[in-house]
């Protein structure tokens, strides 16, 4: 059965995302820095002991994220923006992007099409839920767009990759989200990071 | 060798207490209320399988405590009020109490003594680790003196438990601490909570 999932790498006081977000500073001023290269080592420099973890990112039939995971956050995409990851993108499925802009889908290599929805982040999940078949949906980001689904109740399974560093300012996992109970499914560590994984009880 | 330790009881989103405490409350409203409860269930419905972060509660043969966690916050404590916890509290040892007003010390049964330290925390460290022997010294809590102690590089081992609940208001770990690096030293799962403990790098 399609899960509904979602994973981010969190300071340990909750930071998923720095301020200041900007096409020069795409995670936000020196905080993003920090966690994007804190997840740069786990990912690829202790790959083998994160395998599970990483395999989660990407196994996924079905992607959904916020306009800013996709572009700069200030000024409109210009027709030529297709996101930050060069011709060939990590997601080889397809990518509903929340956004206020109707766009005409585009169809990138090795699988991945990005899909502009306009409607809102029920209407993006209907649509990637289709589109996922049997596999799962990962909310891939950001931290804004993962609290929007969280405080919908519509995430079954979160996992957080929490970084040993404390950050003190950016934007964080569960604001606004409002009070929620969860239930503890795994919990494993591993030498950058410190996986988390719960189900949000309904 | 002596080495200065913090456990904390923290939310998902890293809420340690909740706001309002006062006599009736004394760990705040709903928020604290429920970090107590689920603090409860893993220490006495769990108790073995949590034994070793239990004796870290209790192993310490010096505390210290800032003044909201030995009395209610407002008014000023009256000559009878010697803490929250009766005649014979679970410490059984001495305790150094942070406050603004001075006091004589007061003798309790079972070995716990409070003394009332006025001129600050890291004089209330010197003055536990001398009365800590070989043993450790635990600042107890509540979180805003966990936090001070964080801030002024002083803490050797935090240890938090995580309760899988998100509650969205409250006193936060880390809060005013600032930018920080932490060493992961251990990460364990229970059946109510998820224990990390770190070493914060100086």
């Amino acid at each position: 059965m399609t899960k509904i999932r979602a994973n981010l790498a969190v300071s340990l006081d909750g930071f998923a995302a720095g301020p200041n977000q900007s096409a020069e500073h795409p995670f936000g001023d020196g905080v993003g820095e920090t966690l994007h290269r804190c997840m740069e080592r786990w990912m690829f420099e202790d790959a083998e002991n994160n395998k599970e973890e990483i395999d989660g990112h990407v196994s996924a039939t079905a992607f959904i994220m916020g306009r800013n995971m996709f572009g700069p956050i200030r000024g409109e995409w210009d027709a030529e923006w297709n996101g930050w990851w060069g011709p060939n993108p990590p997601y080889h499925a397809p990518v509903y992007v929340l956004t206020h802009h109707a766009r005409e889908s585009v169809e990138m290599e090795g699988g991945t099409t990005f899909h502009f929805v306009t409607d809102g982040i029920e209407s993006a999940l209907e649509q990637a839920r289709a589109a996922a078949g049997d596999g799962d949906v990962l909310v891939a980001g950001g931290v804004t767009t993962v609290n929007q689904y969280l405080a919908a109740g519509l995430i079954d399974e979160l996992r957080l990759h929490v970084v040993p560093v404390v950050l003190g300012a950016g934007e964080r996992i569960f604001d606004g989200v409002g009070e929620l109970t969860l239930e503890p499914i795994s919990t494993r560590a591993t030498k950058f990071v410190t996986h988390l994984t719960y189900q949000p009880k309904r």
